[in-house]
């Protein structure tokens, strides 16, 4: 059989596509407020300090710390009170020794007072007077002119997903929009002489296609735009006529190749004629998903996985989803959401190569625990009931009851 | 000073709110494959039994496993191949004792056949006939009708969020549409006489309003549809009148307050005159989030929230996200993505108070450690800085560098 003549490792695969991939990313410009989940292209700086005043962290009085030293509440030190600093407003006065204003919390100080006294720690005396009745050390309880961030400092790198809070720091600086990575394009060919669409009527021997539906999701939750071609046989003319059409208006082209080894060959002919170099990996050290194709055509990423459906899952997840994030311009791509969980039962390998087995994990931060969910022929339902996948290292015969694993959450 | 006379631990505030809640799931159809992170409100059952018919697992000859018993190497099995079973079609011939069919992984077993040996195991010997190299027993290299599911089976339950392997599962049964809870409304309303748009230009004492958009993102994320009804002064009737519009069109409601005390014993106000039974809790033992007014005001959520935007942001995570949820109907409230990680350097905490602090978490599942990030005024930007939280439990006195702490990581 031409399949899998040399199968490579499954870390050494992915490092051979990355490394041989063009990243060029395309950028658009958005909304801040529409940005959540997007990449940034470039770093965004400051255009202003923040915050722009100095602002009182208490509700309390504004006071020269010189005129609190020594205070303590059985020598109280006496200030007058000469006006409150409204919210949203200038103070609209300044103090001299001896003054002090009311102020709250997120207040602007006047420009010679240093610290604020919290209303706790004082007295009142009179209409107009106040006991100090501890001292307080100049920069107590405020935020001083660019505490948070200096105007023109670097304040979200290039290459990061937006999340709420960034969301929330660009308001804080006024920017309303910026430069984030356009979303790739990713198309997904389906083959299969046996595969029709999910709203088609089964005959024997058919079955409906599940990798395009359950491809388009993955791609989409990491930043992706599938794009879906349908199911074609396993027919080489026709198949790559579509493969064509889909290097012409995707960034990556995904093709699901039938179940049956033939087809799997068939797939590899045709991407090979997509432009060279062609396949780089045919035949990953990997169950599930040893038929895997990692290839590049003029520049483009063009991915051959097993008709299988848990194996196309597990595999595009493995090496489409890295696709996607080195596309999208981010820094750390392909290890997220791995937890370390204690294993309930033990599983065979062969040692030499690596296996993903469907598995629920449970517990919290103190302690997770792992049950494998065993099935013998990876199908789909044995994902559905999992929600991570445990990995047996290629150097391991097997994992025993006990052992702390390395597991990787299906979210 | 009203406020805080009472401070609630934060697992017993967040366990009054949702028991004094009254959950009722809105429900909507959907298409499947628009139905990625969505929630089920009703159990899925499967129309049919998955696969339809006996499958295939390899690549190889369809026998009668009697036929096989007792072959080896030395003493094979001569059978006679009397067709090929091509991809999406029924056999068209079965099986008689001698006789064998071609078979392709995924492909339908004749009638009569029980087993599959694989292509490797056989030797062609003439035109028509093979030797069988190894015996298979009843069943091997097969799946079975049903085996993944019976037909009537609940393939998924009720009240769990959709992941591509449900979608992908859907597209196998030809399951087109689904219904799902409707995403909950979140009112936000910001007050604060010093809050300004973000494309507003800064006066002195004037601040940008952070909380609105950070947690339209961070609601947007849970599931939910946030709705910003805009910025009111610290003025009680204005702040009235908008909040109950928003309790008419909302779900849940939730004032951000001005930053100062007055500014939120007003909120706390506001809210008891939207209905009954109005505040439950008004101040959780928890820094940053202390002034966080938990109510229910004629069957509705409203929360008012500190105005510090780190506070606001940590204070949503723990109490509003665990109220979208539930409103979407989901199973586990609450804990998700949370890490056992070393921490590097120590925390001090005062005992009694549950304490959030920002932090930067790396490594992998083998080993993570944590770095807070002290930042002494909760700046929004201390957050865009951090991945994390590490949780200072209310019982401790601190971390020490070394320990094995409680880490939330912030996506």
């Amino acid at each position: 059989m031409p399949e899998f003549l040399k199968l490579i490792p499954t870390q050494q695969a992915l490092q051979i596509l990355l490394s041989e991939m063009q990243v060029k990313v395309s950028r658009e410009r958005v909304k801040a407020i529409h940005a959540l989940g997007r990449v940034t292209v470039e770093s965004i700086y400051s255009p202003i300090p923040l915050p722009t005043f100095p602002r009182s962290t208490v509700d309390g009085y504004a006071v020269r710390a010189a005129d609190t030293f020594g205070a303590s509440e059985s020598l109280p030190a006496y200030l007058r009170v000469i006006g409150e600093i409204h919210m949203g407003n200038s103070p609209g006065f300044d103090i001299s020794p001896g003054e002090t204003g009311l102020i709250h919390t997120g207040g602007m100080l006047p420009d010679s007072s240093d610290a604020v006294v919290m209303v706790e720690y004082t007295q009142q005396v009179g209409a107009d007077n106040i006991e100090i009745l501890r001292s307080v050390a100049i920069g107590e309880n405020i935020i001083k002119i660019g505490e948070d961030v200096q105007s023109g400092e670097e304040v979200i790198p290039s290459g990061v997903r937006i999340r709420p809070q960034e969301i929330g720091g660009m308001a804080a600086l006024g920017i309303l929009e910026l430069e984030v990575a356009k979303k790739p394009i990713i198309g997904m060919i389906s083959s299969g002489d046996e595969v029709i669409p999910p709203e088609g009527k089964l005959s024997p021997g058919q079955v409906r296609d599940i990798n395009s539906y359950s491809l388009s999701a993955l791609f989409d939750q990491a930043g992706a735009i599938p794009k879906r071609y349908g199911i074609f046989p396993d027919q080489a003319d026709q198949l790559a006529a579509i493969a064509v059409q889909a290097m012409k208006e995707c960034d990556v082209v995904v093709i699901t190749a039938g179940s049956s080894a033939s087809a799997r060959d068939l797939t590899a002919r045709v991407i090979n004629k997509l432009g060279s170099p062609g396949v780089l990996v045919h035949g990953v050290n990997i169950k599930p998903g040893k038929p895997t194709i990692l290839a590049i055509c003029n520049q483009k990423v063009v991915i051959g996985l097993p008709g299988n459906p848990v194996s196309a899952l597990v595999i595009a997840g493995l090496f489409v989803v890295p696709v996607i994030e080195s596309l999208l311009g981010l820094k750390n791509v392909g290890v997220h959401n791995r937890y370390l969980a204690k294993l309930s039962t033990n599983i065979p390998s062969q040692a030499g190569r690596e296996d993903w087995v469907a598995a629920k994990l449970h517990g919290n931060a103190s302690g997770y625990q792992v049950d494998p969910i065993f099935s013998k022929s990876n199908l789909i339902f044995s994902l559905v009931r999992a929600n991570s996948l445990i990995r047996v290292p290629p150097d391991a015969t097997g994992l025993s009851a006990g052992d702390l694993v390395e597991v990787q959450l299906l979210s």
